[in-house]
């Protein structure tokens, strides 16, 4: 199917959050059958390859660490009470946390407890991945409840040889060059960081499955940090094919979109995301690439320096609510998720649709009005095809700028610079310039 | 006579009002004996070569239409009454109209008359070049008034086999790279637009031609779009010549300056004008080219992309008098005649004065005081050459800066740059770099 | 040693403000013993070259002037007061007077008088060098109590052949690389202009006297324009040595720091001299280049184009005092002379410094927790080494990137920037590229 780039824009935002809410009670983390699990419902929606990768693998600078998995954690009262309770939420294990039993004085066991003074009815999210360490996360009324002299502490958690999974869905498309999605997956209970992120990159490689593509796309859920270095370390012959690049996180909270920079700050990606986000209507922001984040981090360190950026709403750590357990299913919403996914859209469709054409009849206008091309009036939005956008579509064909420049230049939105192409190639009056044609031009 | 470049400052914004008031009965359109009536007036002023191009003739994309002209047009109320009359204001026919003859019930005769509702007692201009239709405008108060079931339309008009007519005024300079000056001659009884071009780019072909010019120049007075697609189709081999180019219109309303750059954005002919704007002591606005507008739309289409701008005050469709009868003898003042005047004889004198220079004293500062340049004190305004301005001369004249250059660096007058530069050649501390020798710096 | 870079920061102001109290009283000019002993006293501090350079000599476009030297000057009222009296204040006299003993009526000595009606008590400071002339400048209250018929005016005072005076101060680093540092010595008694560049100048010698330095550096300590035009002349061959520049001068008000420009305008001290302006915490002003001011206009005149710009506070001619018996001992003060030697240091420390380095581990980060190189917290204000820092100088250092250019792009403090880029040096994750391995690096 030719790609009309059209989905239930009604449902969408309620098909992300459901997604989101079948995920959030999984405990996962970088290693484990949490992930597993999380792949395999993710392969439930989409054709996606689960990798293993073997602790103690060398990646690069770094070692695949053991498997951690976990089955029950407590902090039990002199009364047989838990008071602390990993059923009730899996983020008050530490993430990571070596396995402990045993009776241990109060004084003591503080040294290993995480609460918010400033949220005193919030439990916060930690690890201690590359620590052999074990702690608790708790909220800070039960912080202050702990009044016993002593108590019993259990994680029944294994840390030992096994596996860290990751899972790619590619799908092929015209050429070799691919646009890479990528996103977290190591999170446990926690929905904007990163159910969000999640639910939106398999959606996205649904409704793309369905399309004849012209880039290549290969979506990648992998743990934050160590798979990100793991895939690289293991795929370095097909980053030369990257051409754009997204991480995707942080997509269902009110705040506005928030577009992060690729390392070299001018890729097509850059344009494109800006581009979009300075259309759509409502306030956003575009930030510099910095070297600290998410797996962006990686792709653009400076032995790879890929162009991929980093879509978000509101950035990591700049919401109260960020690694706690208050990023729960009442944080993020439909309305946002479904936002977050027409802008993924509409980023991909300009990626897909830029081209360079050229103006057959570039001396002078042409007469638009015997073709029935004058004084057309466009649509309301961004869709409808009016006589001035068909005029810097013609003045500007001239092999030197693509439809984004010619979007940018006139400060048109994309979709109504790419549809008067259509309608001036419909004319005769424009020809498409071949890709392999004008490689400088793929912008 | 050595360009001096001075002008009766005092009269020019009179004379120039004269003209108008004497161009502004005539029935102009793209062609027709309006036109030609209209190149005759001019051509007393100027030397002006008339070139007649028939109708029919191949312009690239366009065909050169038939010949229109007409002598008489009305409605006339069952009484006998013209209630619209074309004796009263040639722009009650739309333009081009196919003669008509007829009694025509009101209801159908509504569907070809035109008014401006917001403006009740201004006539609309408007035009049917290409379409082969008749009809009238009106103002709203005449449209109230034809409660009378029936009337009698006459356009006494004939459209046949004729042939566009367009003047050019050349003058010769010292070498053939030329400036090209256009203005439209096609609009009827409009006075801003554009007899206020004509009026100007004659005045100014009449300057100059007393003067010894470094450039060629080429005046065109042509009908719009159609007009400038013949000449350029006609004229193809002369376009390498061209250095720099405006478009003269709109240049008597109380409004402020305003620059429309030529589609490069950078021409020497966009900073002179920029340069000349900002050092008038007035508000202006210097805008990006599009490719709507005027005939720079033709020039820096993608074909050509000559540096051509276009200079006026308020911008078409920018003021409410726009393509109306109340754009008449009452909205154009010789106080902004003048001015706009100003403005380009100043950005002319800038471009055939902008030269690159070699400080013949490059190793530290010549000891002006020795020459009796030190401490020169400059006059009042643009014009005075003081040690400020010297200083700027001599140290920015390294063969990579032209006076303009040096002028935007310093930001100060062009005239000033110029007359330091004179200055210090008369000391023999500059040298001029020949044009031949540093054609990248013709900027 | 090794340059530590630390010197008292306690003292120095009071260090500074001593040395301006005892070069205060001396009568200085452009030639003659007040220069020659304010250069013995720099001689004292320094190991400083002095050139004796004699009158007649060519220089360029000018010629070193015969010698001035002053031993006396009045005004004398017919009852022998002096009411005018050198002894007084050396501003008294126009600096470079021609000798005059004689009687004169009032009238005729009004003519050789000059008072700041503005400020009735300050005495103007002026000069004659190259006029041959005399005069006196009195304060606006002396010029009115001007009440008798005739004055006796005596200028003890010769004007012979004899030589301009300039001290030289060169210290030898790793390579002939030179920073240039200049400073003006002919001014006589006024504090800001010159003695406040002077003790800065001398004062930062000393300090890297003691520090083994990878630039050489040179003090020059020059008569305005015509020093600086005759160091040019006779050292031409030594000008491609020098890499950056800086003109000190006006060092010790209480305004904010200002630095202008080199002509180049992007000359790595002009990025220095900013990046260390803006991370001062105070408010400050970056300036371009103009061709006049100080000894920056000889050394940025178009034959050489130099990269030497200019640190000052309040700029010339820009604070009421300037020129004027009101730059004294009082306008200047410990405090802001401390800051503006800590601004140099800060300058000159960043020039050493500056250097490209290469990731050694390029491909992905490399696991800064197992080198315990992962959440260190930064000490306050700039010197702190924190992760984000490392973060930065690891992503960054590709061989394009200097250290400067780090932290322009992170927009964290130079000296956070080196010292992170240490301790990545000390983990073995950097190398250092050498110099002349990357040229164009040397930024």
């Amino acid at each position: 199917m030719e790609a009309n780039w059209t989905y239930p824009q009604q449902s969408i935002g309620e098909d992300l959050y459901r997604f989101i809410s079948e995920l959030y009670p999984i405990c996962r983390s970088i290693t484990g059958e949490g992930a597993r699990e999380t792949l395999r419902l993710i392969g439930k929606r989409i054709p996606l390859e689960i990798h293993e990768v073997p602790s103690g693998a060398q990646v690069f600078d770094w070692v695949v660490p053991k498997e951690w998995n976990i089955k029950d954690a407590y902090i039990k009262s002199p009364q047989g009470e838990r008071v602390v309770d990993f059923r009730n939420s899996n983020l008050h294990v530490i993430n990571y946390s070596i396995p402990v039993h045993r009776k241990i004085s109060r004084d003591e066991l503080k040294k290993h407890l995480f609460a918010m003074p400033e949220h005193p009815d919030w439990i916060p999210y930690r690890t201690a991945y590359y620590k052999e360490d074990w702690g608790f996360c708790l909220t800070h009324n039960q912080l202050l409840a702990l009044n016993e002299d002593e108590y019993e502490v259990c994680i029944d958690a294994t840390l030992e040889p096994g596996s860290l999974s990751y899972g790619e869905c590619y799908l092929t498309g015209q050429t070799t060059d691919e646009v890479l999605i990528t996103t977290h997956i190591c999170h446990p209970s926690l929905c904007n960081d990163n159910l969000s992120g999640i639910a939106v990159t398999t959606l996205l490689a649904s409704l793309l499955s369905g399309f004849q593509l012209r880039y290549s796309y290969r979506f990648l859920f992998i743990p934050a940090t160590i798979g990100s270095i793991t895939w690289l370390c293991r795929n370095e012959s097909k980053l030369p094919n990257i051409k754009h690049g997204l991480v995707l996180t942080l997509l269902g909270d009110p705040g506005q979109s928030t577009y992060k920079k690729s390392r070299c700050g001018i890729a097509a990606i850059d344009r494109a995301a800006a581009h979009v986000l300075k259309h759509s209507g409502a306030a956003y922001s575009v930030v510099d690439f910095h070297p600290y984040g998410y797996d962006e981090r990686q792709f653009c360190s400076p032995g790879f320096n890929l162009p991929v950026g980093c879509l978000m709403r509101t950035p990591n750590g700049c919401f109260p609510e960020y690694h706690s357990s208050a990023d729960d299913l009442s944080f993020v919403q439909p309305e946002y998720l479904a936002d977050s996914f027409s802008k993924c859209v509409s980023i991909l469709y300009l990626l897909e649709n830029n081209r360079s054409y050229l103006n057959k009849n570039p001396k002078c206008e042409p007469q638009l009005g015997k073709r029935g091309l004058y004084q057309m009036i466009g649509g309301a939005g961004d869709g409808g095809v009016d006589t001035v956008s068909l005029l810097w579509v013609l003045n500007l064909s001239d092999a030197n700028h693509s439809l984004l420049d010619i979007a940018e230049k006139s400060n048109l939105d994309f979709r109504k610079i790419k549809n008067s192409a259509d309608v001036l190639l419909g004319a005769d009056l424009l020809e498409p310039i071949a890709d392999e044609e004008h490689p400088i031009k793929r912008r």
